[in-house]
């Protein structure tokens, strides 16, 4: 198979993953993928660019001054280090409202030693350290503006979450009829989409931040230029960005979802593991930015670890690794009929 | 497809796992299956009962006057529990050598709340708080016994692990040379089978039992027992085994894999979660032993949390859930000549 992601464990492969790979171009609609490119599944925190969306479009940004910092933590799945708690602390502030008013779950913080500091420090885990705090804090910043109800603002039918929808629909070009939903594992509603048309609005959103175009500049500008509030210490979405130096945003979501979009070439990228599993949407999607030659090779070296992970036991031994095979398809004419993605 | 397990989020079905199972009569063979029944793979920890059998057939449980609940833990993936980690010990001060003789390398306990209390107290995870610390303890005993050197006991051509190899190879009717190495989580060899002849073994183990031959019907008697001491608090193993009483022995292994054997019935059963999730292990066992009639309503009821978990988001809210699509299929004479499952 030409989609699969392996984990080896000496000669032998141990288990294996089967990956679906859409890659869109911003006029062109599906140009490659591989296995299914249409597959139907939540595309989790992959998007949360687009929830951060109406901060830049309703002035959010300027009314409340959100640094590039901030915005960069509005889309982030953080890991909760310390310079993340503060800034979701900062805009919490801005927005004139406390950690209370989160309506996130409480989790440990995603990098170890932070959770490590944090078990020792006897304090349990709060809502500002779940990865989300940073986006639900821009959600809270959003109702403040507005004048609506901070009450409720994760639920699907609050004016916050209908905005996020509408953002969604317009990039992606799916009627909200058309969009099923489900709850995210931090309470908002998550959203069903074709591969292909999450790789479209990346596709979009990525040749609207070429052209400068506000709200898609400002964002992907955040981001790429402070890629360590995006994700954090030792994730791939910071490293990505970093090594990509401004020409690639990246973004994970749970249950092997990857989105990335590379605006000098208006495309967009969406990857979904059929299993679920982060361990191989990482290679993937790397493997994807890779056949698309979009990473020099210093960057392609430097992601190595991520590329091609050492799989390690208890004693600290090699014993296995993570490969990627993986060949994109060009979209054939009459399949993108079929699928009807129309621009 | 009649071998996934689903994980649906909302009205979606979010991810998906591919089922290999094989099931096993300890006279007449491979007798039903699903998926690929002869997939190979490493058998992982769910063979630790294998392991374990030179224990009882070279005289170690007796020179050392080991309990049934440290034989049990001898075939454990066990919590790191207090009681969990003061069985290893005594079977380590038996043997006459202390933590340090043990080569699995440190990890927190798997139980979370004995990590957070050992992480509270200030002291590091060790070696005995290795899930495999208890088969590693027993694989000293077995070297103090024959006069063995201690040192490099995990190593694949130490007399150990001849000696384990040679056991499963008993059991499951294959020659050394047929079995392919790889480096386990723990340091020790492990061993890679087709999913047939696990369950081949699994079912003559059960046979053996239920004839009260020893090995097998004093290693099955400690972990239907003392289910406890062979995974621990919240743990599908311990639980199983517990709702069977003492009709159904199971280990779980690492990359989705997981063994049980039917003593009454001389049944012997292997899963393979084609990806290697544990979330669909779990679920898949269960399917499987439901399907077979083993468990009775009461249990099959009791044990609905590992059948059809949950999944809830950081907010505690039911979000999906994990589904099991499993069909058994009778294996056919044909493939069985094919496969050459010969008694």
């Amino acid at each position: 198979m030409s989609n699969v992601v392996e984990a080896t464990r000496g000669a032998i492969v141990e288990s294996r993953h089967v990956v679906h790979v859409a890659v869109a171009h911003a006029e062109r609609g599906l140009i490659a993928g591989c296995g299914d490119a249409r597959h139907v599944s939540f595309v989790r925190s992959a998007i949360k660019m687009f929830q951060a969306v109406p901060l830049a479009e309703d002035g959010v940004v300027e009314r409340f001054a959100l640094t590039p910092e901030e915005v960069a933590l509005c889309t982030a799945s953080h890991n909760a280090e310390p310079f993340h708690v503060a800034a979701a602390r900062a805009i919490l502030a801005k927005a004139g409202v406390t950690d209370d008013a989160l309506a996130c779950g409480p989790h440990p913080p995603m990098y170890a030693p932070a959770a490590h500091a944090l078990e020792r420090s006897g304090v349990a885990p709060g809502r500002i350290h779940n990865n989300c705090s940073g986006k639900h804090a821009g959600m809270l910043a959003l109702a403040r503006h507005h004048g609506w109800s901070t009450e409720g603002y994760h639920r699907a039918d609050h004016p916050v979450q209908q905005r996020v929808l509408q953002t969604l629909c317009e990039w992606s070009g799916l009627e909200p009829s058309a969009v099923a939903l489900g709850v995210d594992g931090c309470g908002l509603p998550t959203f069903a989409l074709p591969l292909d048309r999450t790789a479209l609005a990346c596709a979009r959103f990525a040749a609207a931040a070429d052209r400068g175009d506000t709200p898609a500049a400002m964002i992907v500008r955040a981001m790429t230029r402070h890629p360590e509030f995006v994700a954090g210490t030792g994730r791939l979405c910071t490293e990505l960005m970093r090594a990509a130096s401004g020409r690639v945003f990246a973004k994970v979501g749970a249950e092997g979802y990857y989105c990335a979009g590379v605006p000098e070439r208006a495309l967009g990228i969406a990857v979904k593991i059929e299993d679920g599993a982060r361990r191989a949407s990482e290679p993937a999607v790397l493997a994807v930015l890779h056949a698309l030659s979009v990473l020099s090779v210093s960057a392609w070296e430097r992601l190595g670890d991520f590329a091609r992970p050492v799989i390690t036991n208890t004693r600290g031994e090699a014993v296995g690794d993570i490969r990627t095979r993986l060949t994109l398809v060009p979209a054939s004419p009459s399949r993108e009929r079929q699928g009807g993605v129309s621009m």
